[in-house]
């Protein structure tokens, strides 16, 4: 039996356990609210405090969360049985129900189950993904390296302009052999398509991933698997804006929703590489930025104060980014050229070693 | 020389003969407006009309736009000679800037360049792939296929969970082994990944396509081409609702606004295989239903009207959709169980051949 169909089995077993020794049963759910949430400096990760809250059957407030908390982990159950994996959309369709007798559903809305999906999981501590729910897949990757999925051999460096689509799901995905000096992520598809036509990753000895926007949990686990196991440098190239930076230091420390699993999916060795806005004076991007939006000022007010932007380089770039209303985009650096990208800007980084923390 | 560098010089050196005689130079552009968009129900395909605008460089109105034109267009001559290819956001950066002598821009915004683009697709009759400019990116695929792409020989049925990443630029690679009686193409990837995981295309002998929502002209040229090639039968599968239907109609028929390359994008043989409002009785999805917002239902009107839609099997699909006021997901099938899509739905929809033109 897989250890995370006992941990469900163990927790139907709690319940029925209660109610045959006439107990009112309850779980013991962590805290996922930013009260719960604590920035641990020298792990470098945002991790979950040890607040629990305790969901009761009987109980006029639980008692529903409570029904939809055990339909949910009856249904893992049934995955972990038949080897099926699904969705997070799919969980609701197959869970939603009339009850009889009644004109109460299950589940009204998948805003219902969601929440009740991330409960599970840190009540079980075990990631969605082994309870065999597939999250967004977004995420390409190149690179010398040969993996085993599903029992194909996947060589990362023969797949011609495409690259390998990283799957929801990279748990069970084992590296056969990886020769990279370094993980180079970077946020946008065109970047990675340039640097991918120019052979980067062959000429630098790196592995390409783009995230294609924020990161989903296949990428970041990727990543973090392929830099903890190699211990590999793993540099992070996004826009200079706040969107930009927040998702490398989700990459990097993990995010506040999913802060329980930052030890899976966060990336603690991860670097910055740019765009920075220090980098438009430093590269000559003056012609190439852009007016940065009251909704960009404002996420940067609110990252000056998060303990995990507390570094005097991070406080600089983001007050900058505020003092002179100005962002650039990856795509900025073609202003210079449209090989400015593979042939100065990053071997100069690399080479200066000219990252943040 | 290329066949489209051919063309790139040609029109720059027209205009140079026009300066030579003294003539006001000018570029014929055909019309990309609805109203020079033609459906060939011949052809099932949209198409564009004769209308033609003339730009001239000695033309207040014209004089930017006839610039921005050229500069484009030299852009691209360069991009063919140092055979690189770039995003449309990176050509805006790369030609972005102020004029000497004066506060006027090049480019103010990207929006600017874009429509000048096709533009040029349209008057040189080229793919914008085949001038080097890349597309979005989505979209993967599974199957008995071997390709070549850029030197690899990538077999799409080894690829493990990912599949293969479509690119934006699909023109150079070539098929050396396709073994498949039909494609799937469906819009949703929850949807890719339960078939795959199921080995549907294994056992159907299938490929399986996702677009991720309305279909990149990567994953339409790469079905295109796949089925044109090797006459495969396509079978789309989408939301029943307007949106679904419209991007099954897209692949099929070609877009509005890309019309002027239906032929090499449109795909008219392809089957819509569902998801329709009757099949919510049929299949009984009348509990995973979800109620049509007043958007769907204007959309919806709006399909009533469009020639590709006239079919009486569509009107009375379209209609069924206003009358009940109601639409259905893929992920709706998972609520008559999870391998229902798989084992039920969709061979009994191939086997009894139950499609919509």
């Amino acid at each position: 039996m897989t250890e995370v169909k006992k941990k469900l089995e163990t927790l139907g077993e709690d319940v029925l356990k209660d109610i045959d020794n006439q107990k009112n049963p309850d779980i013991d759910i962590p805290v996922r609210s930013l009260s719960n949430v604590i920035y641990d400096d020298k792990l470098k990760q945002l991790t979950l405090g040890d607040k629990v809250s305790k969901r009761f059957l009987f109980n006029v407030a639980h008692a529903k969360p409570f029904m939809q908390f055990m339909l949910i982990a009856a249904l893992c159950k049934e995955l972990q049985e038949q080897n099926i994996h699904t969705s997070l959309r799919d969980v609701f369709y197959a869970l939603k129900r009339t009850l009889p007798n009644s004109d109460e559903n299950t589940f009204d809305e998948q805003n219902e189950s969601d929440p009740i999906i991330v409960d599970l999981e840190v009540t079980l501590d075990v990631l969605r993904e082994q309870l065999h729910l597939n999250a967004d897949v977004r995420g390409r990757v190149v690179g010398n390296v040969i993996i085993k999925d599903r029992g194909d051999t996947i060589n990362w460096s023969k797949l011609g302009s495409g690259g390998w689509s990283i799957p929801s799901n990279v748990e069970e995905l084992t590296f056969k052999s990886v020769d990279a000096d370094y993980i180079l992520v970077m946020e946008k598809n065109a970047a990675f398509e340039r640097l991918h036509e120019d052979r980067f990753w062959q000429k630098q000895n790196c592995i390409l991933v783009t995230t294609q926007g924020q990161a989903a949990r296949g990428p970041r686990r990727l990543i973090q698997r392929l830099s903890s196991d190699y211990k590999l440098p793993v540099y992070v190239f996004t826009d200079a804006d706040s969107y930009g930076w927040y998702i490398y230091s989700v990459i990097k420390y993990g995010s506040i929703s999913l802060a329980h699993i930052s030890e899976r999916l966060g990336c603690p060795t991860a670097k910055f590489i740019g765009l920075t806005i220090s980098d438009i004076d430093e590269f000559k991007l003056q012609g190439f930025t852009i007016k940065a939006k009251e909704v960009d000022i404002k996420r940067a007010h609110e990252m000056l104060k998060y303990d995990w932007f507390k570094h005097p380089a991070w406080q600089k770039e983001l007050k900058l980014m505020i003092e002179r209303k100005v962002k650039a985009e990856l795509e900025a650096l073609s202003g210079r050229g449209l090989r400015f990208m593979t042939e100065v800007y990053l071997p100069t980084k690399i080479k200066r070693k000219d990252f943040l923390p």
